[in-house]
């Protein structure tokens, strides 16, 4: 009568950040007919005082990470943020991929109702797990893809809602 | 152990819905205090081939109603996409908030697993409920709500993650 805390989870991280690997493919494919650096997406802003296409992407692949170690009670494994490729940062996406891969449905058992404490520059959030995914995690995940998606799509790759969607 | 259906949407909706509306009254003010029509916004774009705000927000708004509806067993009610001005964007927010509040978690229990079918101009697709939820309802809600915050934003409206948040 209900919806597992991995259910809700790994299967919908690993289905966007595939998604999002085959943007970045259309991407690149569109910087070759155009002749510039897939690269060069990497620096795109929909407002100058909006983070970069490769903050956003770093930021939904940690998302993703946060989560899945936070639910199961890890520590969070730390990442550098050095990504300054296409080809980068489609590692960083598929290491993402690897990692929630990783985890059990039992290791997340009953983690709706586990205290989840995530640090910010300036405090510390609590959620239970239940709150934690449903209006940070989820939340957070799609601002990032769905901006990472708009630049790409703001800037002319030939990408549509089905792509969003897979 | 789990989630369930109501707990894992209401709330959702309910919540990114009212930010919504907080992120209006500021493209509001914006607005006032630079002396142009706060309907204005309606008609922008992220590019010439996406649809407008008008749409994201009746878009993001149907996916909360159908969701719902669909989720209950019941028949997706229509409504009109008649909206031509900010107020009458936010009176259809508002009319969502309060059809989704009309659901209990009863109605929804065992949905998980109940077929659910979505009518597309050229198709039907059909779901479970859990995979409707996970990969179809919050993707495109999420979609549309951070495609309408994108747009304000990009059109200099004073608004940042925290008010995304709410």
């Amino acid at each position: 009568m209900s919806l597992t805390m991995h259910a809700a989870t790994a299967p919908v991280f690993t289905r966007m950040l595939g998604n999002m690997l085959a943007w970045f493919d259309k991407a690149q494919v569109y910087a070759e007919n155009r002749k510039f650096s897939a690269d060069n997406y990497l620096v795109l802003r929909l407002a100058p005082d909006m983070l970069p296409l490769t903050r956003q992407v770093q930021i939904a692949c940690d998302g993703a990470k946060g989560c899945m170690a936070r639910l199961a009670g890890l520590e969070v494994p730390k990442w550098d943020d050095t990504e300054a490729t296409l080809d980068e940062l489609r590692a960083r996406v598929r290491r993402t991929q690897d990692y929630v891969a990783g985890f059990t449905a039992e290791q997340l058992a009953g983690s709706e109702t586990r205290e989840i404490v995530v640090p910010t520059r300036t405090a510390e959030l609590r959620f239970s797990g239940e709150d934690y995914l449903r209006h940070f995690v989820l939340p957070n995940f799609y601002f990032h893809t769905t901006t990472t998606y708009a630049l790409l799509r703001h800037a002319g790759v030939d990408i549509g809602k089905r792509d969003y969607l897979g």
